[in-house]
Parts: structure tokens; sequence; C-alpha cells
């Protein structure tokens, strides 16, 4: 099934202090939705507010990125946390990130866990359902944006949330769509060209190719980019203008589901 | 002019993580309004949630109580912030806590600044204006709880903000309404009795004696109790009980403002 | 073999800012050796300092609990965290630490893990490692405090670093000398009588009662106790007269091993 | 008097998790002293052994560089802090430091505060006097790295420490031999021509231009580099081709103190 338009997002809003992380106006050029980063794994009140607001003058939606409390690690460290603690942690960020949307006359538009959580949730559902309660609990009409490969998406929707889902242009999957680990050789795509024909392939045809390689069905609504390398700018690049010259727009996930 | 209703306040949520502070359980039995920590001088997010719902389990309506990021000096020690901060970092506190109170099903009611953030903004109205101004942003309806003695409940005022005054009953005030240094003998008042005769003075008067031994008239929405210790709990009863046999009803401040 | 003489050691100066924790000076009175947090889950420099000073006033001598960098958590929440991290973590916190017992001139005795450290280093060799190569860099003469029921100790001394070993009075073992976990009924022992017959067990036949039922020999230089409830602080005292009256003597464990 | 050697020092280690901060590997090619974060302001564990050991291989002496506990500040947000507690952190950071020094097989040559601290320091006795008092009970050999223009330096050498004093080559001073604020046009020098200048003429006849035109003796040890913007990495290397041009050797300060 071909797509006409499709959401691009990027996680945002990770710089801390003075410690500048990311190319955060290059990004918000390409992106319909931005992932903003809420101070616990990376980013400060002050980076949250310019973020949004650099955001709102790009036209782009806002989502919260919340994290473990980590940011020596960068929430990329697996803690042994309680579902009852990651509920309330994400209560925590997720609203004061809306603070700063909604004091810049936005709508929160999503939220999308960081880092080690992914993994985390997906091999605990106890936890999964935690991220899940902590959304509904903010406000039920957010989208909770999600990846193939776990039983997350369904859970979220039997829960009564939008859920949109994610797809990677310059990441490998396996045959049970999950990410491939970046220590495998070739989980990570820096070829353009490659980037520029998964696209194709996923916006005519919904496949991915595995790294088996089997084309599999692929749901999804946005695409996520990378932005803190010059080589991450350069594919989102490349995926911006393959979709241009496919004539699928670029719209935010609210938009679409 | 003889009060028929006052609201009681008090600090809350300061405890954190494995480390235990105050009484709050016995304070709740007392007070209408709680100022509870949002997480940066005291308090984290697990602390706030239970917080919020043991207030609401006691009919106790919650306050933001913002502070500086300093939970090893539990905002008590002055930091050269800029106002730029202090907004961001107040809408930061705020919103989060207003994330709980309303998944518990409340309305946040009001804020009121932690620690050496009083003495900041009375000093430096730049600062003040930036409290102001995040209170505003987060919603325009929430009552900004203030002291005497200094200009900041007028400038609250003037940017169309309701404004509830705290009135002291263990603590000394100066003929310029400001509250004594705690390094001034005196300035702390520990004997029940005169306790009991500061609040009666209060009630039937409006007029508080200062410790240069005039009576001035205290404007005053709120009595601010302490429950930290064994003796500022028995303070505490003391105020209620005083309140009840005048036949004073405790009501919280968004009833009365 | 009937033991003459014994370490006492406990954990102290956990308490962080205004945050008290711990009974320190009561159990100062009954311990040779004090197991000092270094302010990455407990303790700040202040409150290291204060303790430092307090154990040389008791002539108890100290040593270094690094933990995990999770104040909220109080280093019980077990982390991914790597080797390396962990080695370094571990130089700063043991050399933070001397400086402060060196100020004091004294002499640093001896580190043990805290929290979750304990079990993540049993389950991960090279964690293991981690620990005893820091350990070694900043002074091969320290003694490392170790517990039965794993390969670690034997990895310390293959690294040429004294080891001691450590029993717990109040807490059961299994027929693999590793403590209960907390979770089984029966783990922590509150009977005070029962404390007292382990603690005679040990001194005079160097066996514990496992909680199969069996009698193990366990390996013990210095026996950990408790302080930081009223009821751990009962125990702690029990066993100081229960070696009072056998005879046995109370010595830091550098003049045991 | 001419000088035939002087010493180099820049600020280095401020890196923190996943955020780099300054070109560390380029300017160690440079100086002769390194001034290194010890975790409070910037700088972590690992960030602090990777520095030295770097250092340890081009040959430049470490010491260290404690702040305020004010990450996301980078310690230059001025706090109030009592002596006690900052003589403790001085301690604890000081320390920290020296473990991954000693590790390295080197030994700790000085000791500066960063940012706020200076001027802090500078206007408060007591709090100098902590930070003197700290150095000393670490490592009475210890060089305490100082600048012009208060009683600091004078209040060392009473106290028995070696002091080695810093000149900055990019920066104006005034007629009090301290800095001009960095908010005055023409404080900080961009023009590589007048670096060059204001080096020879240092090295030369020991005086510095000030920007009111004068020219004043400045006694200095150690010429204070800065790497964190390629400016002033080029800044960093005209100095250090002056005096190469100049006859003056490059020596770390315990070599001239």
């Amino acid at each position: 099934m071909e797509k006409t338009a499709v959401d691009l997002n990027c996680d945002l809003g990770e710089s801390f202090g003075v410690y500048g992380l990311g190319r955060d106006e290059e990004i918000l050029a390409l992106i319909s939705s931005a992932n903003v980063a809420c101070g616990f794994h990376g980013g400060d009140p002050h980076v949250m507010r310019k973020t949004v607001v650099l955001a709102k003058k790009h036209g782009v939606k806002v989502g919260a990125h919340p994290g473990l409390p980590d940011i020596i690690g960068f929430g990329r460290r697996q803690m042994d946390i309680s579902p009852v603690e990651l509920r309330d942690i994400f209560t925590y960020q997720i609203s004061a990130l809306r603070g700063f949307v909604e004091a810049a006359g936005m709508k929160l538009q999503h939220v999308i866990q960081h880092g080690a959580l992914t993994r985390m949730a997906e091999d605990n559902e106890a936890l999964a359902n935690a991220i899940l309660e902590s959304i509904r609990e903010v406000d039920p009409n957010l989208i909770y944006l999600a990846f193939e490969g776990s039983s997350i998406p369904k859970m979220g929707r039997n829960m009564g949330l939008k859920v949109a889902m994610v797809a990677f242009a310059d990441r490998a999957y396996d045959r049970n769509k999950r990410l491939v680990s970046r220590k495998v050789p070739g989980a990570v795509i820096h070829d353009l060209a490659l980037v520029e024909q998964r696209i194709e392939q996923l916006v005519t045809t919904g496949e991915i190719s595995t790294i088996e390689g089997e084309s599999l069905p692929l749901e999804f609504d946005s695409i996520m980019l990378h932005g803190d390398t010059p080589g991450a700018l350069e594919i989102a690049r490349t995926v911006s203008r393959t979709l241009n010259r496919q004539g699928v727009k670029v719209k935010p996930m609210s938009e679409l589901v």
C-alpha cells in the first residue's frame, strides 16, 4: 500500500547547561515531529523552553521524550527501576514538558520513551504498562510513538491510546521486525544510496528488507531521523529528499493517526 | 476586622528517596492547603504522587512549592540564577506537580516559592517578576501565596494574579512586617501560650505585635504551619485548636480570595 | 575453632544534606570498623568529614563504602554500568573518602561495595574485577571486606589483596552460604534470643545454621551490624553484649587479617 | 626582569558523560600544566581518568580544578555556600582527582578553583581561607595557582603554601591588576598580533598594559590558555609560538616555584 504522507520525527533538545548536543536547528527544517528530552537523561528546563519555541517557529509538533534519571549515562544504561517509579518519573517529565508546550500556545502531541527504556519495556510488561498508564493519566489524547517487534503497541491500543508506528531508514531490521543490535556489522546503515532505496521500498510497498534478506511488511506512520552527527544529518536530508521526489507529504503524526 | 475563616498551609512532600522528612500525615489532619515540593530542593516524583494522593484523602488543596536546583542545600542557599533560568525552572516544577494533581482528579490551587528564593525575589525585582510570569503562563487562575514586607504581592495583583497573604504564628515580625532573622533571639516563638495569644490577636483584631512592641495591621488569608519537628507539630496543633475555639473556620485559600 | 577476637562493622555516614539517616553516634559506641558512604548513593562531603571525625573520636577504623551513582535509589537499584565506569567511580569515591581520613590523621582501613553492587559483582566477574582493581590501584594495603558465597574473596586474594570476611547475625543463610532474599519469610532475624544463639554458635564453633537446618562452617573476621532502625540498634547491642559475655574481644579488622 | 621559563596552564577534562567540551588533545600538545575538573561543575570520574592518562602521555603535570556543585550552571553561578561546606567539597574533589593522578604514577601538582569561586573567594576572606586550608590538609606540598588583584596569594604564602601566579594573554587587566569584566568592550582580546605583543612585553619586561593604558608589573609564573573554541585554540598556539621565538622555555610550575 502506497503512502501519500508520512511523519518525520527526531530526538531534540538534548543539550544540557553549557553542554551542546545535536544540530537542532538544521533538523527542525526537515521534520514534522520533535521528541524533546525532559531533563532526566538530557535537556534542562531552559533547553526545553528554547527547543519548544524553536519547534513552533518551524511548524514542528512537540512530543515528550522522557528518560531514566541518569544524566551521566544519557539514559542508555538499564536500571532496575520499579513500575511505580517509572510511572511517576514519566508523569513528572511529560507534565513538565507539557508546561512549556502549552506556554508556547501549542498542544503536546506525543510521547516516546528514551534510550534503555525501550528494551526494558519490551522485556518487562509491567514497565511497558507503567509507561502507557502515565501517558493516559496525563492526557488520553496523547499519541504513543511505538516500535514494531513487541506487544507494546497493542497494549497501548487496548488501553484506548492512539499509537503511531516508527520506521528507521538507517537501521537494519531482523525477521522479528526488531532493530539489529548496533554491535552487529551492518546494523547501522551509512550508505546514502541504500537509505534512499529503503525509503522508496517503504513508501511504495510498505515493506522493509531484513538483514536476513527477506522483505517484510512494516507498519509505520513516522520515520525516525537522527541529527547528532554530520553523517546522521546527511542521512536525514537524504530521507527528506527521497520522500519529496516520491511525492510523499511530510505531516505531523497527529494528522495521520 | 474579625476573621470568620482562614486557610492553614504547610510545606509537605519534602522527603527524598529513602530519606524521610516531616510528619506529613499528622499535619494533613490540620491544614487546608499543602505546599508540595517539586523535586529540585526536596521531594521526588514518587514522593510528589504520594503526597498529592494523601492530600486529596484529607480534603487538602495542593499548591506547588518550587525551589532552587540544590538538593544538598535544600534550596536554602542563595544562587546567582538569572531571571530567565528562574522562570524556566518554575514552569518546569509547577507543571510537573500539576501533572500529579490533575492525575488525582484535583486542580492545582496555588504556588509559593521555597527557601532562599523568597529573600532573593524580595531583593531583586527581575527575579520576583520571573516567578510571577511563570505562574501566570502555567495557569493565570493559580493563586500566588505571598508574604508581607515587599512589593511582590502588589506586582502579582498588577499582573492579574490572585494573591493570598501569609501570616506566621510562630515567627516574630519587625515594624516593616518582615520576619525577624532566625539569628535574632526571640525570632522563633516556642511558647504555646504566646502562639495562642498571637493567633487570637490576629483573628480578632487583624493585628500582630512586632518585636519592637507595636501592634500593626497584618493582611493575611492563610497561616503557615510547620511540621518538621515535634515542637513544630505541637505549635501547629495549638494554632488549630485556638482557631476552633474562636469559631474561625479553616478553609482552603481558593475559597477565601 | 573458637574466636578470641572479632571485628564489628556497620554502614555509617549515610545522611545527605538536611536528610538524616541512621543512629551513627550510638552505633559508633559498639563497633570497631565503619563503612562510610562516599556521596554517590548516600553521604555528602560534609557528612563524610563529620563521620570520619566522629569515628576517630570513638577509636573506630574507617573504610570506604562506595555505591552506584543513584542517590534517589540509595544505590539499591541495579544499573547496567560497564566495568570501566565502575572502576572509575570506585577510584573516585575511595580516594575522596581517603582525603578526609588522612586529613583526620588516620589511615583508610578497608573498602566494601554498597547495595545492589554486591549482587551485580557476584553475577558478573568483570564487575568484581573492576572493584578489586580499583582498590588495589588506590592502595594495595587496603582490606577488601567480602561475603561468602561467591568467588570474589578468592579473586581478591589472588590479586594480592588482604580480604576480611563478613558474617551476619540477623540474616538467614542458605546452604550456598549466600544470604536468603529479604522477600523470603525468616530471611531477617528480629528475635534477640535467636541472634544471641547464632553469635554464640559462630564464635564457639565457627558455624552457622542455614535456613534449611544444616550447620555449615562460615569463614568470618567481622560481624556486620545495622543501626538504621530502633530494632536494628537493639540487635547490634545484643551482638555486642553476647561477644562480651563470651570473652570475645572486639578489634578492627586490620588487627585480625 | 626577563623570563627564561614559564608554565602554560589550561582548564581540561570538562566533558561530562556523552557531552564533549574542549579540545583537550590539541591543548595538551602546548601546555605544561593541566587544571582538571573534578566532577562537580564539569568532568566525571571516567573523564578524569582519561584526562589524567592523556596528560601523562603528553608529559603534562596535573592539578585539581574543583568547582561549585552545579553542573547545569557549570560552576559559574555564585552560591551562598558556607566556608565549612566549601572546605569539605574541596577536600573531596582534590582527593578524588589525586586518586587518578597517583594511579597513573604521577603526583598531583597544584590546585586552582573554578568559575564563580574566584570572585567569591576574593570577596570573602573566610571562603579564601577554606580553599587554602583544604589544599594544605590534602597535601601541604601542593602549589596554589593564584591570580593578582587580591590578598589570597599572600594568605596562601602565610599558611606555608607554595603559590604560583597566573597571567592572562587574552584578557585585559585594570589598574588594580584584576581582570576586566567580560561585559566591558575590550575585556577579551581576540587579535593575535596583540596577544603576541602582550606576551613579548610580559616575558621581556614583566609588565602588562592595563586597559587604562598604563604599564604595570605583573607577577606571573604561568600563563593561562583556553581551548574551548577554535579562536581560543588559535590564541593558545600564538602564545606558544611567541614564547618559543623569544627563547622562553615552557616548564611545569613545579619546576619554577
